[in-house]
C-alpha cells in the first residue's frame, strides 16, 4: 500500500485501468513508476493512483458481475474456458511478461521466472479450471426426505492484493488467489503491486483478452494499480465487496484485517512466518555437510524473500552444532549477495536484524548493507541461546524478510521444547531427524508441540518448496495467516475461501442450482446424498 | 454476559464449577441466582461468578486436554463413546432436566422441552458421534507422488457461550456447538447461561459422568457459570484458547467478536436475524387464511424467541394485503400472550419496537407490557410502507426478539426489490408464491436479491423449523453470523468450524495420523487420494 506520489498534477500519459471490461483512463489522484531493483533507477512506464471514483466504478461493476455470474446457467464452463484461455494467452506472451518481471523484480529470467514460476502459474489456472468444471468441492448436500439441499455458493466480489515476491504465481491478477476466487464463481478486483505494475498490466491484458473469448460478464476481472491507504480501507467497508485476499507484510495485513473485521468481511491474509526448523543431533551427525548446504541454499533462495524462508533454526548445544554453525557462516560469507526487491525491503530487513540483535542475539556474519547495484544486505546469520530466546520470544521471532536467519542453541531438549512452546503461528515447521532412528524419542517430544503451531509439518527437507498439490497447506495459525482453516495454495481447497454456504429449504425443483437438482449435472460430481457420497442422481 | 452480583461476600453454599475433571469450589468474585420467568421470583440455587483464577485453571486444563486428545490413537472412538453415553445419561435424567429447564425458562414441558428439544439434543449428540467415527468430513487428502498429505485437525480449546432460548439444543454444555467442537476432537469450556444455570448444571453432570466412562482426558469438558465481561474478554485473548462459539444478542456478540478479531481467534457467532418473508400476491390469493395462520403461529412460537422468527414481512399493496393484515391483527389479538425469558428480554423487545416506531412504522396491535405473571409484552404487529422502510432501512431492520413483527407494504415490485436490496445478512429468507405459477415472474426477480443475503432460502413455509440435517444451514452472511461459510446446525458441516488444516510434507509414514496413513483406518472413510474420492487404501 505504499504510494509514490511523483506529482500532484496528473500525468496524462499514465496507463489506463481495467474497469467494467474496458481499459479506461483513471480518475487519478497522482501517478507512480516502478524502479529497477538492480540499480535503483526509475522505469519509464507511468501508472495512476486511483481515486475513490475509480473504486466506485469498480465496485459497482463487480456487484453487477456477481449477479450476472450467479444467473449464468453455464457459468462454471465459461469460467473454466476463461481460465484455460488466460493460461494460453500468458504462454503466448511469455517473452514480454518475463522480461517485464525481470526488469521490475530482478528475479532471474531462467530458470526462475520463465521455467519455474510462469509454468506454475498457468498450471494453477488450469487446475482451477478443472475444479470449476468438477464442482464436487462445493459439497453439494441433499437431504431428499427433509426437502433440504445445500452447497458452497460464490461469496461475491473479491479484492485481491498480491505480494512482490512472486510476480506471477501470487500476482493479484494471475496467481493462486485470483484463480481460486474466479473458479469459485466470483468477480475479482485486483490491485497491482506498485513494484511490478508493468508485469501486472501485461497479465491483465492477457486476462482481459480471455474474458471476451469466454463471454464472461464484463466486470468479472478488473484491475487498478494503486490507491491511497484510506481509500483502500473504505473500499473494504463497502457492502458490495464480500471478501479480501492479501499476501504481504504483517504491518499492512493487520491494517486490512482490522478494517475487514470491523465491517464483518471475509479476510484471508497471509502475513508473516519465520518457519522454524529443528536440526536434531542424530541428523546432523549423519550428514552435516549436506544439511548445511541445504539450509544455506534455502535461506538465500530468491535472496531469502520467500514466505517459507527458514528464518529460525533450533539446535542442541554441542561440538557438532558448533561445527555446523561454523560451516554455515563460511558458506553464507562465500555465497553471492542477491538483490532485494526494493529500498523499503532493504530497510525492513535491516530493522528486523537490529531488533533481533537488540533482543540479545549475536551477529555471526553479515548484518549490514552490501555493496553492489540495487538494494542489498549482506548474507546474515545470528545466534542466540535458548535462554536468550525465552527471555524475548516475541522480538526473537521478528520476521527478517530476506537473506537472514537466527540459530537458537538450546542446552537441553527441555529448553528446546520450552522455546518451541512460545512460537507464534507459522506457515511451516520442519524437523530433521536421523534416518537411523537415534532422534526418534526427541522427535516424539517436539513434533506434538510444533504440529498445532504450523500449517505444514515437514520432515528432513527445507520449507522453501511449495508444491501445487491438493494436499498442500500454504496457510497456518495466526498471525501467519488470518485463519488456520484455509489454504492459499492447493486446488480445490483454496477455492473454499471464496464461498458461502447456501441452503435451499422446500425450494421448488426447477428453482434449484444445477448441482442440487436430482440429476447429477456432470454425471461425475461427488455429492452427499442422504448420508452417502455418490455421483449418482437422486433416486 | 449479564451478571447479578447479589453479594460481595462469597456465599459458601454456591454450586461448584466443573474444572479439570472435578467439581470444585469456585474462587468466586460473587454469586447469582436465576429467576422463574413466569413470576419473576428468584430461585433457590446459588451459583458462583468465577474469578480469573478459575479461568486460569480451566484454560490450563483445556490446553493439557487438547494435547492429550491429539496423542490418543483411539480418540475418535472414545469421543464417539462419550457423546453416546452423554445422550444416554441425559435420557435417563429427563425428568429432572426438563423440570429444571421449565422452571428457569417457562418453556412448556410438553411437547416443547420433553418431546421436541430434548430428543433433538440427544439426536445431535448421536449424529456427532457418528461423524467422529466416520472422519470423512476431515477431508483427508493424499498426494502420494508429492509426499504430501493433509486433513482438518482439531483446532484446540473452544469456549462456548449458548443462548437462553434453547436450553438443551443450543446449550453450551450439550447443544450443537458443544457436540460439534467435541466431535472435531477439541476440549470445551462451556459457560452456563445465567438464566438457566441449574439446567446447565444437570447437563454438565450428565456430561461429566460420561467422560469418565469414555476415558477421555479430564479437561475435555469443563464448565463455569459466569464471569465478568472484562474477564471474558481477557480469556478470549489468552493464547491457550483457540476458538469461540457464541449464540446470542448482537450487542454481546459484537463485543466478543471484536476481542476475538484483535487476538486473531476463530470466532463463530450467531448474532441476530429478522428473517424476511415475502408473501407474493398469487400465494395470498390462493390461501390467505392458511398463510395468516402459519405466519401468526410462527411469529408467536416460543413467544417469538427464535433465531429464525419471521420478524419482517414484505407484501405488495392491494385490497387482499389489507385483508391479510386485518386478519393477522385479529389473530395476534386473540392469541395468548406468552412469557418472555427475562426482564432484560422484555426491556430489549420494548426498546426494539420503539425504535421501529420511531423510524416511521405504525403500530397495528400490541406494543406495550402485558399483564400476567412474569415478563410479557403484548403480541405486536407494526406496519410501514416500503418508502418508509427505504428511508430508514437500518432502524426498520432492528431485531425485535420476541412476539413482534413488522409488515412492509410496497406499492410495486420495483419498490419491494429496492427494499430487499437494503437487507443485512440474515439466517433465513422466505418467499411464498402461488402454486399455480402466477407469481413466478416476480419470484424470479426477487429470489436473486434474497439468495446471497440469507443462509437458508425457503419456499412456501415459515422459517421457524430448523431441521437437524446435513443439508441445513443455520448460518448466514454478516451480521446474522460472523462468517457466511459455516453453519451451526447440521452434521458434519458444523464440525468444520472447529478444525485447522494441517499438511504433512515428507513426514515418515509411521508418524502420520491414522486417517493419512496408506491403509484406510475404517475401511469406509472417504479420502481424496491422487485426485479421486475413494475409500480404498493408498496403492
Amino acid at each position: 500500500m505504499t504510494v509514490e506520489r511523483q506529482s500532484n498534477t496528473i500525468n496524462m500519459t499514465s496507463h489506463p485501468i481495467l474497469i467494467d471490461g474496458e481499459w479506461r483512463a483513471s480518475d487519478a489522484t497522482g501517478t507512480f513508476s516502478a524502479c529497477n531493483p538492480t540499480n535503483g533507477e526509475t522505469l519509464a512506464d507511468v501508472y495512476p493512483v486511483s481515486s475513490q471514483s475509480d473504486v466506485e466504478l469498480a465496485l459497482q461493476a463487480s456487484a453487477t458481475a456477481a449477479a450476472e455470474l450467479r444467473a449464468l446457467h453455464d457459468r462454471d464452463e465459461r469460467i473454466a474456458a476463461f481460465l484455460e484461455q488466460f493460461a494460453v494467452n500468458i504462454e503466448s506472451r511469455t517473452e514480454a511478461i518475463v522480461a517485464a518481471a525481470h526488469l521490475e523484480t530482478a528475479l532471474p529470467v531462467a530458470p526462475r521466472l520463465k521455467e519455474v514460476e510462469l509454468p506454475r502459474t498457468t498450471n494453477q489456472l488450469r487446475h482451477a479450471a478443472e475444479a470449476a468444471r468438477d464442482g464436487s468441492w462445493r459439497r453439494p448436500t441433499i437431504d431428499a426426505k427433509a426437502g433440504l439441499r445445500s452447497y458452497l455458493a460464490p461469496i461475491g466480489p473479491v479484492w485481491i492484493l498480491g505480494p512482490n515476491n512472486f510476480p506471477f504465481a501470487f500476482n493479484a491478477i494471475s496467481g493462486g488467489d485470483f484463480a481460486a476466487a474466479v473458479a469459485a464463481g466470483n468477480p475479482v478486483i485486483a490491485k497491482a503491486h506498485p513494484s511490478h505494475p508493468t508485469t501486472c498490466r501485461l497479465l491483465a491484458e492477457a486476462a482481459h483478452d480471455a474474458i471476451g473469448v469466454a463471454k464472461l460478464p464484463r466486470g468479472t476481472v478488473q484491475m487498478i494499480y494503486q490507491i491511497a491507504v484510506e481509500d483502500g480501507l473504505r473500499m473494504i467497508a463497502d457492502p458490495r465487496l464480500k471478501a479480501i485476499a492479501f499476501t504481504g507484510s504483517r504491518h499492512a495485513g493487520m491494517k486490512l484485517k482490522a478494517a475487514a473485521d470491523a465491517s464483518g468481511k471475509a479476510f484471508f491474509g497471509e502475513m508473516s512466518s519465520v518457519n522454524p526448523v529443528v536440526f536434531l543431533p542424530g541428523a546432523v551427525a549423519e550428514k552435516q555437510d549436506a544439511l548445511v548446504s541445504e539450509f544455506v541454499s534455502s535461506v538465500l533462495l530468491g535472496t531469502g524473500q520467500f514466505c517459507t524462508n527458514p528464518g529460525l533454526i533450533f539446535m542442541l548445544a554441542g561440538a557438532q552444532t558448533e561445527a555446523f554453525i561454523q560451516s554455515a557462516v563460511e558458506k553464507m560469507k562465500a555465497a553471492p549477495v542477491g538483490a532485494l526487491f526494493s529500498e523499503l525491503g532493504r530497510r525492513s530487513l535491516l530493522v528486523a536484524i537490529e531488533t533481533i540483535r537488540t533482543a540479545g542475539a549475536e551477529l555471526l556474519v553479515g548484518g549490514a548493507e552490501s555493496n553492489g547495484p540495487g538494494f542489498r544486505v549482506e548474507n546474515t546469520l545470528l545466534r542466540a541461546t535458548a535462554r536468550q530466546f525465552l527471555a524475548k520470544p516475541r522480538e526473537m521471532q521478528t520476521e527478517a524478510f530476506g537473506n537472514s536467519a537466527l540459530i537458537v542453541v538450546a542446552e537441553s531438549l527441555t529448553e528446546l521444547k520450552a522455546a518451541l512452546e512460545t512460537l507464534e503461528g507459522n506457515l511451516t515447521g520442519c524437523v530433521y531427524s536421523a534416518a537411523g532412528g537415534s532422534d526418534d524419542a526427541a522427535y516424539d517430544e517436539i513434533a506434538p508441540i510444533l504440529r498445532p503451531r504450523v500449517g505444514r509439518l515437514i520432515n528432513d527437507k527445507m520449507p522453501t518448496g511449495v508444491a501445487v498439490s491438493p494436499a498442500m497447506n500454504h496457510g497456518g495459525p495466526y498471525p501467519a495467516t488470518s485463519s488456520p482453516h484455509f489454504t492459499a495454495v492447493g486446488v480445490p481447497a483454496s477455492l473454499l475461501r471464496f464461498t458461502q454456504l447456501e441452503s435451499f429449504d422446500n425450494v421448488r425443483p426447477h428453482r434449484l442450482p444445477a448441482c442440487l437438482q436430482n440429476a447429477n449435472p456432470t454425471g461425475k460430481m461427488q455429492r452427499y446424498i442422504d448420508g452417502r457420497w455418490t455421483s449418482d442422481d437422486v433416486s
